[in-house]
C-alpha cells in the first residue's frame, strides 16, 4: 500500500453509519491477554499485574466505577490463566466486563486482606511487571506478603505492551486527531481578542464535545506570557491584539486519545514572533521527516532540538520531542534522549516541539504521528502556517 | 458549645456574601507541612513522600495540572526544610501554588533522572511514609536507588495526618453536604418513571453544580435489580412505577467533598421494600448514635451490621459501614471490621448501611457525620423517610 491508500484505509471505517468502531471483542482481549503473557515469559517475568487503569482496560474492557483503595488487580501469568481480584461489591460490574468469561474472578470483602488473596496466585520467587500507575499503597501491601518477589514498572519491564497499535487502534486515533482537527478548524473563526483565555478554554472543550469526544482531558490556551509556561493551562487573562496564543487540547473519542497543538497569533504577529514560529515549524518538520521503522525514539527527539539550537533557541526547548498515545495521552513511546527504543510501524506519538520566552511568548506545534513501512504519517493535518485571529 | 451552636458556627461563614470560603493561606500551609513533619519524626519516619492528589493539595496547595508519569514529589523532612521536586516544564505552575515559597524547589528535565535527584534529597538508611496513590512506577524507581530506605503507605503510617478536620475545612464539608441535600430536595420532584437511570444522573450532576459543586465525582441511580449492585453507576434502563431506587451522589465544593445517599420508591412501595428500608435506617440510626470520641472505627461497622444482622439480612451487607471524606471521597479513618482508630473530634466520614437483594432491589442510606466532643454530628440533614417519587 502507499501512504495515501494506507491513509484513505485508516480513515475509512470511521467514517461508518454509525460513527463509531465496533466494541472490543472477547476474543480481542483474549489474544491481548496472551500476546501479554507471551512477552512476559519472552522478558523473564512471571507475568503481568494491571490495576484499574489503561492496562487493565487494554486487556480486559474491564474499568471500574472508581479508582480508589480497595484492590482490583488483574494476574496474567506467563503460563496458565489469567485472575482478576476484585472487591465483593464490584464484582457484579466486573462480571459484566468484556472478558470476563475468559478470567477467573476472585472477590475479597471489606475486612479481609486482598494482598493474602494475590500472594496466594502468585509466584512467591517470581518476578512480575505492574502498572505504572497503581497505587504505592497496593504494591506495598503485594511486596509485604511477598519479600522473595520483584517487582518492575510495566512500561519498563514491557515497553512495547500497548505502543503498536492495530489496525482498529489506528482508526480510532486516528478518529480522534480528525475531530481535533475540526475543533481548530473551527476555533480560528472565534473572537479572541477581548475574552478570556479560560473563555476559548471553554469553546475548545465544547467543539472536541460536540466531534464525538467523551471526555476533554485538556485545554490550553496560552496567551502571550502565559504561552511561555509549557503547562500553563487557561486562566483569566484578557487576550489582547498582538498576543501569541498556544493552543493544546485533546481528550478521548471511542476510548483513543487526541493531542494536537498550534500556536495562533491575534492580529498581525511580530517579526519575532514569525521567526520562532518558523524555526519551530522547521524542527516539527524535521522530526516528523525522520520518522522511520528502525529509528531510535532518541534520535527523533535530536533531530528537533538540533534544528532549534542551530537557530539559538536551544535552551527555551524545555521538554522532551513527544509521547505515545492510546488508551492515554502519555505512554511508550517516549521521544526522549536516552530512549533507544527503535520505531515500529502501528506505534503513535506526538511530536510537538517549542519555544518558550519567559515573560514574553511561546510557540509549540503538534501532531500525532504513526510509523508505517514506509515512514511517518501524519493523523493530525491542518496547517502549520501561524494563524491570524480577531 | 451545644450542638446546636456548633453547627450554627460550622454553618455560619459557607454563607458570607462572596458564597466562597476563604483560600488556605500559606501559613496555613506552613502549619500542616510542621504537624505532618512531627507526627511522622514521633512515628519513627524520616519524613513524608507527597505525590499529586490530596496529600501534595492539604500540605502545600499546589495540584499540577495533570497526574502523569514524570516525578512531582515533595518531601517533608522530620527535621529540616521541605522540598519540592518538579518537572522543569512545570516549574512555573510550582512556583505558583500557596506554599512555594516555604519550599526548596527543585526541576529535573526530560532525559534526567528524577529518582537521583529525589535520592540526593533523603536519608538512605530511613523509613519514609509515602502518598498511598503514589505510582508504582515512582515508588519502585526511589526504591531502586535506595535499596536500603524502607517505605510504608501513608494512611497505614499516619492514618491521622488529615483524618482530623480543623473549623476551615468543617466548614467547606458543611457547605458541600448542604449543597447534596438541596439536591436531593430537588430531585424528588423530577419525573422518575418511563425516564432511564442515566437522565436522572444528569439531572443530580445539573443540580449539583447549580448548587456549587465544582467538580461531580458520581451520580449513582440504582434502580430494581440494578439498585442490588453497590456500585452500579447508572444505565439505560428505563425505570418504572413500583421500582425502588438507590441515589448515591457526590463531589467537590470549595475543594472538599459530598456523599450522600437516600433510596426513593416510585410510586408506593411493596411491604418488603418498606421492611427492608426501615432496617437499614435502623442501622444507620443505631451507628450514629455510636459516634462518640474514643470509640472505635470497627465498633460503629459492628453497630450497623448486628442491626442488619438480627434482622436477617447480614449477607446482604456487603461493604464496610463507611469511609472518611474530605480532600477526597475515601479516605481514613475506615469504619470496617478490623480498624481500631478510636474516633475523635474533627473526624469526618459516612455512615452508609445497606442491604442489596440480587435481582430484586437494594436500600442504602448514607450521611457524612462528624465527631464532635458530645458525639456525632450529620452534615446531611433531608429525612431518612422512604421518599415516594413520580
Amino acid at each position: 500500500m502507499t501512504q495515501a491508500d494506507q491513509r484513505r484505509s485508516l480513515r475509512g471505517n470511521s467514517h461508518r453509519a454509525t460513527g463509531e468502531p465496533a466494541p472490543f471483542t472477547p476474543d480481542d482481549f483474549t489474544a491481548r491477554m496472551a500476546r501479554a503473557a507471551r512477552a512476559a515469559g519472552e522478558a523473564g517475568f512471571r507475568g503481568i499485574l494491571a490495576t484499574p487503569g489503561p492496562d487493565l482496560l487494554y486487556l480486559t474492557g474491564y474499568a471500574p466505577v472508581a479508582v480508589t483503595e480497595r484492590l482490583t488487580l488483574l494476574i496474567v501469568p506467563a503460563d496458565g490463566d489469567p485472575t482478576l481480584i476484585v472487591p465483593t461489591l464490584e464484582r457484579p460490574d466486573a462480571e459484566a466486563a468484556p472478558a470476563a468469561e475468559r478470567l477467573i474472578v476472585r472477590d475479597w470483602g471489606d475486612g479481609s486482606d486482598p494482598y493474602r488473596l494475590a500472594a496466594g496466585v502468585l509466584d512467591a520467587g517470581g518476578r512480575y511487571a505492574i502498572s505504572d500507575s497503581a497505587w504505592a499503597l497496593q504494591l506495598l501491601g503485594l511486596q509485604a506478603q511477598l519479600p522473595g518477589t520483584g517487582f518492575a514498572p510495566l512500561t519498563t519491564a514491557l515497553p512495547m505492551l500497548r505502543a503498536v497499535k492495530d489496525a482498529d487502534e489506528l482508526q480510532r486515533l486516528a478518529a480522534a486527531a480528525t475531530a481535533a482537527d475540526l475543533t481548530y478548524g473551527e476555533i480560528l473563526s472565534v473572537r479572541f481578542a477581548g475574552r478570556r483565555e479560560n473563555e476559548v478554554a471553554r469553546d475548545l472543550a465544547d467543539l472536541l464535545t460536540k466531534h464525538g469526544h467523551s471526555q476533554v482531558d485538556f485545554t490550553v490556551v496560552g496567551s502571550g506570557p502565559n504561552g511561555a509556561n509549557p503547562h500553563h493551562e487557561a486562566g483569566d487573562r484578557v487576550m489582547r491584539v498582538g498576543d501569541t496564543v498556544v493552543l493544546d487540547f485533546g481528550g478521548l473519542k471511542a476510548g483513543y486519545g487526541s493531542d494536537t497543538t498550534r500556536t495562533v497569533s491575534i492580529g498581525e504577529p511580530s517579526a519575532e514572533v514569525r521567526h520562532v514560529h518558523e524555526v519551530v515549524r522547521q524542527a516539527q518538520e524535521a522530526a516528523f521527516v525522520a520518522v522511520y521503522p528502525g529509528v531510535t525514539c532518541e534520535a527523533i527527539d535530536r533531530v528537533a532540538r538540533q534544528v532549534i539550537t542551530e537557530a539559538g533557541y536551544g535552551p527555551h526547548f524545555v521538554h522532551r520531542t513527544g509521547h505515545g498515545i492510546g488508551l492515554t495521552t502519555h505512554e511508550p513511546p517516549y521521544i526522549v534522549e536516552g530512549e533507544k527504543q527503535p520505531l515500529e510501524p502501528g506505534m503513535c506519538f506526538s511530536i510537538e516541539p517549542g519555544v518558550y520566552l519567559p515573560g514574553h511568548f511561546g510557540v509549540r506545534i503538534e501532531d500525532i504521528v504513526t510509523v508505517t513501512r514506509d515512514g511517518g504519517q501524519r493523523l493530525n493535518e491542518t496547517s502549520h502556517a501561524l494563524a491570524v485571529v480577531d
